[in-house]
Parts: structure tokens; C-alpha cells; sequence
């Protein structure tokens, strides 16, 4: 029996993430390698709500595997929380004969696909997209390598000044509701302190500002220097201005903040998210061929891993204990 | 008559700035080439007042040509304010026997040193360091051209996810109460509005607001695409957050806010701050053989011109007027 | 009297230079500010033989202020070498009903500008693009900044391994017949020895194998480390690895041999070739406005000067004496 | 019963890598946090052989994270390929009462190791440092991340100039006698070729010829543009010149080459080196108190995995065979 030669289409939904035109530009040269038809949906979801489309060639895709943001767009989609947008997009998935989508995206991208399979019958295939490596059954997730290295360039530049003012800076990286940005920046950077879900729960905020208190002054006496505390978002309460504060009443001990925001999710993606993004597209393309549905396809351990939609969804990622024991030794070894 | 070979003495004093350690290298460099002492003092005018300092020698001062930072650390010094606290600077001069000190600093550092004039019989030279080239009679202040080019660097990723999110972005740079940094960056990175003082009256918000949400919604109606304000810090009134939120109120505009921040202070200096740094260092040595005394060396169209310090305090250093119109011209070409 | 709107093109030519989009972007903003049309040749002066071109808009040219090479592409052409292609370029400037051509390039690209001026009535505008920053009458081409900054990051990455092995390394830079790049990039990384056409006359090399030889013992002497040799190409006959074998043979002196090559050419404009490239985009058009002809717009001193096209074909423009009283200076400090 | 508390030494040995300050850092703070005292022998063995060490403090580590080179400095050490050195080398650590040696560098370092075992009865931990990664039994040696990204970088900035000149470029990049670099710089920058030992025999050299000319001249026909060629060091007869030469002969195709050299040595670290290096300079530290000796630590799927030193000198590290896949599918997908 003959396979259907596939129409195959493709969306980046969600947070932008470098490397996702890697992702698009290795499944249109897939694509086009096995003789398959490919195009691309604009702003996640909504290009199937509304219908905008374009057609993916090499000589479209090629000049964007080095470039930061998605040549599709990305966008976050309310019309998928409904079940007339679920229809919709299928709608326009039958209307242009689509065999399998692929989405890149993260989490909220996967429930999408989760939804959609409830009222279409093609394939559909997730790839982790997502600076913020909080998805499980991957060893890491398109952007987070690209992410790290843009934040651990500025904390680079920010140690400069902070040293030449033998000053504290309380630095705010990405990360959502995870520490793996926090706990890879932090380490990379030789921070003092590194402030995560993993190590610093909600109510343990009074004994956290007791341990930095000391830490700070101890250090202020073994040597001087800058102190450097990296802070994951959405860990204090008020973020690092009320951290700042809250040291400022406690221990008079007076800092400044950075906050890196959205540089953390632009920039020309690094050879690994390049690296990773290629392997998956085409793996992607690969799967499809082999009729896989409804799975995230990770890289564990170099390998390409196939994982239900569902397990994605739910299962939690930590971050990988020995950085939390790397940490606690680097700074125990900086004050002996 | 034989000139009596002078002992020279260094300090960095207030923000630190990319190319400080180009321009202690530089003039420990002269130095040992004329046969001179050269000493640095530590954290700014601090080192003065408690008398904490170093040998400068090139086998320290070579390897920190590339390093952001300065090796002598900065501070803004309180004591500087009080006339004991000059008379104790001056007093640590004559005990070193120090013939000539060269300040690298901003216009604070330039007002200690008419200060110590009073108290201090030696030469003082000031060199023009800091990120926010709001210093007059020089063409650029050193770290100026890291500063720009690392905000630059900056926006250039942020506008990657601008692009892919279709997004308007408030993004805010440093300058102090100037634009210099806000228009060169602004125009650098194609932002579509720059708000800074020369152009931006605090009498004007409701104008420019009005202004901003016309050409945000105009933009939508000629082409899709990101919108990005590059705002000078201290210009709004609660700064870029304050922005944001009049934005939404006043039309239904959402907007992402980037504080940039310290990143500007730090980093590699860029090419023309090490030559740059490195020609006003080797000239400053040249000055105080020359027996100049009380004037900051600056670059003026690519020859180091010599000007009275009290001039630099007081004299203001407006933005060629050239860019304010370049941006209203680019701004008209883009929607035209 | 009223003016006729113009129609204009625009060509990039010779060898390509960081900047040479922006320069495209600012003269295609300007003429839709002004509403005029504006067209871009491809290929340099061969879209002329071979009527080449598009229609440059906004929508176009905004996304490439931040990339290297041109858009347009650019080449040699050896067409315009003879009469008939000239008078082919000719007629398809005449065929487009074009009223100002201007041209961003190097010498070579003046010169035909000077042999269209010949057969072709309409305005003749030149913009120095080149990354050898050798033309005479601007302070900088578009382009110079860049190579400059990518050359010395490059060396900043080599002297880290020359510093590991206590090496000397000969670095060969781009620069045509003349120094500005090896100067600049040598002075921005404390290089012990810069070789160029400006200290380094063919009938010295004897002289200067010996200096070298003599330098790098008394180095060896005062302090270990690596010793950097930047040498400008073209210079030493055979290139750096002829040097790189006399040292061997002269003085039993080992060392490594880097060519940066074509790195030098390519990369992100950094903010002061945008910066130089919008502000000459701009005055180009503006020059077409007041009927100027057969000119280059170059920067000196922060204005825009208009020189007479065949003024910078035969004028040199020398290396700042400065520059090579500095290097001097450095190393005398050096092994003080 | 009691162990007693070590005293550990490190050097770093052969071409230097990026992250081994890194490393060297980790076992510094492990060692310190630890209570154990911990020294570093300077230049490879010829420390051991010259008995030139200094103490290794968290004040002097510290600052060296970020910072390409090696601050305990590397090289090559002929006395070690004799008994008598080795014996030298042996006293030294007899004499300093070293309990454990830890040795960062490539096979050639760990070859050393295998003779200094004959000779000194401490332990001997190996941990992976070279940017070849031609070490097997671990994933990435230390190094390897940063020199691709240094290469991609370097390449992305050649296509930028290859682009507008629609020009064919050889990018020679290194990697010893294995294709690692290679193939991970040429699939991250979409090279239309990757010449490497394991696609491209020497007996082949006609057949790649032919085969490359044929892509070329296809290419040409289906899209213009540029045309990359990354090659590996001493893959072609003659070095990427005679390739070009070659090309040039047989098929008049005109080329540019580029030879990265030693900037794929230097730079600050990325992020993947650091984290590797901090890693695997704890866990040595580990190792000798778990009392390991003879063994490379390496890390394979997240986890630290120690093999027997002679394996890793013997044994071969392949290229992932999907990277050979990939690189055909993305081809085949390019002219289709």
C-alpha cells in the first residue's frame, strides 16, 4: 500500500522563542527533500482562526536560520479557549487539506493541540518551543540555550559595573514559573546568590532576607566586591524592587535592579538552539511519515523521543539537583 | 631650566564607564615611557580621603585595555562635599608628593576637582568619562560609544520578539538628563519614536501622547510590524511603566516596557573608547608637561582640545540637531 | 521656478561594507518623505549594463538597517571599463527616466562614476562605502567602524590563546594599500607591533626583521606573555606566512599566523556605521534637492562636506600622525 | 577510619580551551569548601617539570569564569616523552606532597597521565579540555561549545559578504583530525557543504570534486546566492587553498577562502562551557575523595560518568550519524 504523499503545515505559537525559524526552515527542506507539500500559518492559532497562510520554500526559509523571532509570528490565541475557534481552525485545516500540523510553541500551545484533536482527524505533532526549558520529556527546549547565553552576556557586563561599585545588584531573569533559567545564568555567572522556586518557597521569604543579610555582610568581611543576586520572575512577591526594598528596611543594605526583560527572547539563536531546532524539524517531518499523532518530540540524551501531548502537559521538568548543590558548594568554597 | 619629573597620580570617580581602564592604561603607558611615577587612587576621591592606592605598572594595567569596569574602582564621594574632606584629599597629595592628578569623571567629578584647586597647589587635568556624553567641548565622553552599541545590541534582539509579537515596546535607556544616548539609539535601531528632552516637554505629555497613539494606529493601517519608543530615563514622569499605563488608558494601546538599565555601564568598551580613552590618556600626560592645569582634554573633530574646567561644569551639550530631524524624517518616510 | 520631482537609484558597488543597508533605507525614507520614486540597481554598476532592479520601499529596506551586506548586492563590473558599457548604463538610466544616480562605494566605483558622467546627464551623487576607509575628504567610510570592531573582537579571542601558550602571533588585517584598519584595530588591543604602509617601507623589511627580533627578546626578557604582530595585508611580500617563515629563519623566533579574511566585511552594521549611513542616506538626497553633481558626501567634523568626485579618487588620506606617535609611545611605556 | 584530607593539584595541558578557567575555578571553590588546600602547576607539565605552581584561591579564581585562555597557562611538553622527565615530574609532586593530580586537556595530556602513573603513586583524574571534542566517552569536552559558536558566528558574518557578491567561499575551521567543529558550524549556518573525514575519504578527492561542481553549478541554475563550503583542517591535500585552486582548475569556479584559525581557541566561554567545566571540576574533586584514580570524567546524558583513562586515548568518538543524515536531507531539500 502507497502512503499519501502529506500536505504538512506548520505554526510557532506562544512566547517567541530563538531558533523557531531554525525549527520552520528544517521542516520546509525536509518537506521539499521527500516531495511534500508545506506552508506556514501566521500568529499561532489565529492563522487557522483567520485563515492567513503563506507557502514555505527553501528560498523563503533559508536566509532566517540565523535571525531571532518566527518569520510565522507568533501570538497567544483566546479563540482557541472556545470550541467555536476549535472548529474553526479545524475548518480551515480541511479546507486546505492539511495531513499533519505541526506546532512549535510550549505548554498552552500543546492544550491547544489537545483541543483541535477533539474536532480534526489529522496528524499532529508538538515541538518544544520555549525559552523557558519548562517542559518535560526534553533535556531542553528550542531557545533556552540562546536565552541563557543572552543573559549571562548582560550579567557579564552588569558584574563590570557592579564590581567598580563593590556594589549588591539584584538581577531579574525569565523563566515563568521555573528556575532553569535562573539556576543556568546564575551558575555560569558565578552569582552570590541565586533566588528560585527550587530553593526559595513563598513562605521561607523571611528566612531567605535573613540568609542574604548574612551572606552579604559575612562576604563585605572575607573580601570585597560586588555581590551578585540572580532573581527568578514571579518568585518574590513584587519582584526585585520589593526584594530591594525589603533588604533596604531590613538590613539597610542598599542595591540596585536589573530587570533583563524581553532581550532574553531576541537575538540570532546560538549554534545549540540552531543545532536542536534543525533535528527536531526534521525529525518532525519523519514522523509524520511514520503516521506518529498527538506527541512532543524532546531530544533526551541526543536522541530524538516521541511523548504523548497529555504527559507533556501535565509532567513538571526540575531543574537538575546537582546546580542546586553546585551552588550551595561554589559559595560555601567562595567564603571558607 | 630642567622640568622637575613629575609624579602623577589617577582616579575614576562617579558612574563607571567602558574604556576607564583604556585611559589608566594609557597614561601609565606614557608615564614609564617619560620616565614618571604613576599612582592610582582607589574609589573615586575616596581613595584621597583614606589613602588607598596603587603603583600603576603595565604589566597591571596591559591585560585591562579590553576589560569594561575601571581597576581602580569609582564612587561618588560625600566627603568631597565638605571642606574637611577636600582638605584631607589634598593632604594625601602632598604626602605622596604627587605633582599633577588626572580625573577621569563626569561633570560631579569635574565640580571636586574646583573644589580641590582651592586646597591643592598641583596641576589637575580632567578626562571626560561617562556613558551619557552630556559633557560639552568633546565630541564623545568615554564609554559613550559602548553604551550606545550595547543598547543597541539590546533593541536590536528586543525587536525580534516586537516583530513576532507584532508589538509596541517602551524601552528606556540611560542618559541622565540628556539625549544623547536616546537619539542615537533610537535612530541606530530604527525606532519609530524617540522621546527625550530636546524634543519631549514635560508641558507636552498630553501632546505627545496624543501624537504616539496617532501614529501607533496609523502605523496599523499601513503596514503590520512591531512599534518601538525608545524613551530617555528621568523624561516621564514615573518613567517607562508610567508610560505604559497612560498608553492603555488613553488608547486602549498595549504595550511591553524594557528597562535596559546597567547593561549600558558594562561590557567590553568598543573600539573607539579604547582609542579614544587611549588618546586623551597619552595627552593628559602630554598636559601636565606642558604645565596645564584646571582643563578637561576632550576630543573635538579629531583633536584633542583642552578647555577650562569650570566651562565644562557649566556649559550644556545639546543633540545635533541633524538627528532630531533625521528621525522626523525617517518617521515621515516610513508612513508616507 | 518649481522644481522637478526627481526619480532616483540607487547602486552599492565594490567590495560590500557593514552599513550599506542603512545607507539604502535612509535614501529610500528620505525620497518617500519627499515623495519622490526611488529605484535600486543590483550587482553594483552591472544592474546598469544589464537592467537589473527593483522598486525600494519602506516596507523593503526597514528590515535591513541592522544587516550586513546590501541588499542591492554588489560587484565589480568590468563593463563599465569600456565605452559601450557605459553608454549601456547610460541608456537604462535614460530608459528609467532617472533624474540622480547615487552610488556607495570605494574609489573604483567613483571612477565610473566619472565615465558615466561622460555619457549621462542626470545628477551623480557618491557615498564612501568601504571598509578600508581609504578615501580621502570623510572621516570614516561606511563599513570602517565595523570591520575595525569585528577585527579587534577577533584579536581580543586571540590574544586569550596567545596569552595561554606565551605565543607571538602575526594577525593579518584587511585594508587594501593602506593602514587604517591595522592602526586602529592594533592600538584598540595593545598589539606590541603594528606593521603597516605608513611605519614599514619595502626597502626596511631587513631593517624591521630586525627590530622585531630585538623587541621580542627585550620583551621576553622584562616579562613573559604573548606578543601580538597586526600587519596590515599587502604589506609583507608573500603575506604574514613569508614573515611568520623570516622570523623563523632570522631568528629562530616561532609563531602563528591568522588572516581574518572576508569576517571583516560581513556582520551587523554597529551603531556608528547606522548612525554615518542614515546621516549620508539623508544628505544625499538633499544634495540631489539643491542640484549638486558629480560629488561625495563625506562626514568631517560632524558635518556633511560635498568634495568633487574626482578630488577623492586622487587624494590620500593619510593615517593620523597621532596614531602612529601613540603606538610608538605604548611600547616604549611597555618596556620601560 | 578517617580519610585524610587532600592536597590537589591541576594543570591545564596541550591547546588551550574555553572554560578551562572554569574548571579550574570549580575544583578551586570544591577544594576550599572542602577544607583541602589545592595548588596549580603553570604551563602543562613543564610546571612539574620546572616545579612553577602558585596557590589557587577563590580571590583569584573568581574573576577568571568568564575569561577565555587558561590562567594557570598551557603548552606542550616534550620532557614528558622522556623517563627523565617524567621522574621530574613525579619528584615535583613528591616534593609538594600532592595527593591528587587533576588534569585538564585532550588525549595527548592524558597520554602524560599514563606515564606519570609509572612514576607517582597519587591519584590521577582527567577531565576532558580541548575545542576538538575528539575525546570519547563524553559528550562535549570542555571548549568544543564555544569554538563553535565562535566559528558560527564568524561564518554568519562571511555569508553576509558572500551574499552580496553571490560568491562561492571555503571556510576552513578547525578540529584536529575528527569533524565535530565541522559539522556542527556547518549545519548551524546552512553550509551547502561540509567536507569532513567522515563523508569525504581521501581516496574521494576526485569524486567530491565532481560532486561539488555538479551542487555549484545546479545551484546556480535553481536560486543564485552564495555558496559555503566548510571544510575541516587537514582534510584536503594542500589546505583550503589548494581546494580553491582545484576548483578553480577543474571547473572554473572562483572561490574566496577563509581560514577561522585561532579565534575558535579564545573568547569568554559560553554558557554550555561554563556550566560543563564547573560541572566537571566539582565532581573531580568528588572523585578523589571517592578515591578514584586513572579515569577521565566525562558527561554523557546530564550525568557524570568517570572511564579508565587508557580507553579514552584509544578509543574513537564518531559524528552523530544523524548530523550526516541531516546534512544530505537539507541539501536534497535546498535544490529540489
Amino acid at each position: 500500500m502507497q502512503l499519501k504523499r502529506p500536505k504538512i503545515a506548520v505554526l510557532t505559537s506562544g512566547g517567541d522563542a530563538p531558533g523557531m525559524n531554525a525549527a520552520i526552515r528544517a521542516i520546509t527542506l525536509a518537506c521539499h527533500s521527500s516531495g511534500y507539500s508545506c506552508i506556514g500559518f501566521f500568529h499561532g492559532y489565529n492563522g487557522l482562526i483567520d485563515d492567513e497562510w503563506c507557502e514555505l520554500t527553501p528560498r523563503l526559509v533559508n536566509p532566517t536560520l540565523q535571525q531571532g523571532g518566527t518569520l510565522l509570528k507568533s501570538a497567544r490565541c483566546k479563540a482557541m479557549l472556545t470550541s467555536d475557534g476549535v472548529k474553526q481552525a479545524a475548518n480551515t485545516l480541511y479546507k486546505h487539506d492539511i495531513d499533519a500540523l505541526i506546532v512549535v510553541g510550549g505548554d498552552g500551545s500543546f492544550r491547544g493541540m489537545l483541543e483541535l484533536e477533539k474536532e480534526w482527524r489529522g496528524q499532529l505533532i508538538g515541538l518544544p518551543g520555549t525559552i523557558d526549558n519548562d517542559l518535560a520529556h526534553c533535556d531542553a527546549t528550542i531557545g533556552f540555550a540562546t536565552a541563557v547565553q543572552t543573559a549571562a552576556s548582560a550579567i557579564d557586563k552588569i558584574r563590570d559595573t557592579a564590581n567598580a561599585f563593590e556594589r549588591v545588584f539584584i538581577v531579574e531573569v525569565m523563566g515563568r514559573h521555573s528556575g532553569h533559567i535562573a539556576f543556568a545564568v546564575g551558575l555560569a555567572t558565578g552569582a552570590e546568590a541565586i533566588l528560585s522556586f527550587e530553593n526559595c518557597q513563598p513562605p521561607q521569604h523571611d528566612a531567605i532576607l535573613s540568609e542574604l543579610t548574612t551572606a552579604i555582610t559575612q562576604q563585605q568581611q572575607v573580601r570585597h566586591g560586588s555581590y551578585l543576586i540572580v532573581c527568578a520572575e514571579n518568585l518574590w512577591p513584587g519582584g526585585a524592587s520589593a526584594l530591594q526594598k525589603a533588604l533596604k528596611e531590613r538590613a539597610a543594605i542598599d542595591s540596585a535592579v536589573c530587570i533583563l526583560g524581553h532581550i532574553q527572547r531576541g537575538g540570532s539563536p546560538v549554534v545549540n538552539d540552531r543545532l536542536l531546532a534543525s533535528k527536531l524539524g526534521l525529525a518532525a517531518v519523519e514522523a509524520v511519515e511514520q503516521q506518529q499523532h498527538m506527541v512532543m518530540l524532546g531530544e533526551i540524551a541526543g536522541n530524538v523521543v516521541a511523548t504523548a501531548l497529555n504527559a507533556t502537559v501535565q509532567d513538571h521538568k526540575p531543574v537538575a539537583s546537582f546546580w542546586l548543590k553546585a551552588h550551595r558548594s561554589a559559595l560555601k568554597g567562595d567564603l571558607a
